[in-house]
């Protein structure tokens, strides 16, 4: 099985975003996949904020990228884009840190007049870094997620069945993927 | 082995960007794979420009479209984006007229200035239709691409160094997607 | 007062942007503006079609897009983006074809998911052909438009209102552009 | 004359965006025009970073949007896009703190591979907060800007004319939008 950073880009402790995140790391574990959480505001703000792609903090989180196969985006948007917290992220990884990785984009926002912000803005971005293959995102309106502390993360119907889609899709990508890549005589 | 069409969408008849497209076609037939060759500016004009996506011509295109385990799809770049030639065989497809494919985008253009017309502009129509994986594309300069009658099409040292690869990296997506949607016992 | 070209991008004869269009164009005679139409739909498809920009009916399209001090450009979003056809006229026009003019782009949808063609597909060819001014946009969603032969068109309430916003800011940035434009003495 | 926020959304501190943007600020000077700055990397990490917009620096930051008639902005391309950083600042100001306001998007960049960035990347968020009008922005090439502790900032000489002209451009449409809000009587 594969192993999946899942990076949450919102700045807020009690994100829409974040808890999509973790339904879909719950949908991800529960198929086999090794899940690793990474989110951006936790990160110390001094090392975001700087120009030391060195810092120990950082260092780690490319770590983190080099060692997954793939990778699982969520953002809010914010100004018909992704949130400038998870730019600052990913501006502090090298050039290509998303070489060979399935990346899968996922949004959250009030209206359904965000949509397009993960094609036309984040698709362009992770295309940059050098992503193999980039499946269909998902954008899901911030009153079909609800979240409670003893509960968890809900995800109302159709923004649900929607999701377990991409997730399904993401997974085909992910094994076509390590299938391609095994050495022949191991298939 | 696949069947790839390869779409052209230069409105000129002696066209880089189709050009370009033959040498790939070239690469591609040598590995293996079927060719379907489906130039824009040979559908009849009234179809192309008409409403009625049930005009034969256009019937067939789709066909070709639904018949094509993957998709090359070359275009100059005018005013910052894809043609508009395209554009209109596009608009008359089915929404999801690339749904299961891997698509390959190529651009030809003046100036690296446009390179960024691919990832902006091109990759959103392709996403919006479904596309399984849109691998990364290549631009190529103008003046990189040599149109001969006798000796064929040329292509610069570089520019054609990093098309080999994105031809490679398409082929492997293509296997990828083969092995992973072919039937377990059939591996 | 001000010389507007009216440019509908629709291939369709029973057009819902082009309805807009026509609803917009009564709005700016009422201003005591002049506004000229120009339907791509009505431009002969060889032309269109072509590589000649000397075709006369394309010359006569571009000496429309040169006297005009400001243009509006309606859209139905196809693909997540504006029609071909509309595209195919843009790419025939000169590079600078909009410089020193005021634009105002429209469009209209099916889903509010839409919205964004405008600002990322649209607004950038434009951009790249040297407008002065492209002014906040609009997008309407087709049911909100009413066609009728004997009543005319009809936008609903918030979408009207909306509409009419968008002409006023366009009008006030026309205004302004043309007072800085005139010779000190004459104001 | 108006009242021009100039803001720099570089992380570095030796920036060559930020170095142009002291450029540019000096020929608005000599217009007769008060420029303010605002750099971004200033702003205390944890407002920046948090999610309180009501922290005194964010206010602050905001109060001088409100107060601007016009804003230049200003960043280095980083993976296809804006900085982070410059976004972080963005995500916090109201939804339409461009509202009313004129502005000019400057971006700098290691090749020109990046030129669209500012319209496909930059445009659409600037669109998105109400912006009364983006004028053309420019691009410059990180080797045509000269650092210098003594000298102060070069622009090489064509990048150096071209940023003149959207400059020109710039003042223009100030100039009109001007007018055009002044009451009849004070004209």
């Amino acid at each position: 099985m594969a192993v999946v950073l899942s990076v949450s880009g919102s700045p807020s402790s009690r994100s829409r975003s974040t808890g999509l995140l973790r339904h879909v790391d719950a949908m991800l574990s529960a198929r086999g996949h090794t899940v690793l959480a990474l989110d951006v505001r936790e990160l110390p703000a001094e090392a975001l904020f700087g120009t030391d792609p060195g810092h120990p903090e950082l260092a780690r989180a490319a770590g983190l990228f080099e060692l997954a196969d793939a990778v699982v985006i969520a953002t809010p948007v914010y100004k018909a884009a992704y949130s400038g917290l998870l730019k600052c992220l990913l501006d502090h990884l090298p050039q290509h840190a998303l070489a060979g990785k399935t990346v899968l984009p996922l949004a959250t926002g009030g209206s359904t007049a965000h949509v397009l912000a993960i094609d036309y803005a984040l698709r362009p971005v992770l295309s940059s870094m050098g992503a193999f293959h980039i499946v269909q995102g998902w954008f899901v309106l911030d009153r079909c997620i609800t979240l409670d502390e003893r509960a968890g993360v809900t995800v109302d119907g159709a923004a649900d069945a929607g999701l377990r889609e991409v997730v399904d899709r993401f997974c085909t990508a992910l094994g076509g993927r390590l299938l391609s890549a095994a050495p022949a005589d191991a298939r």
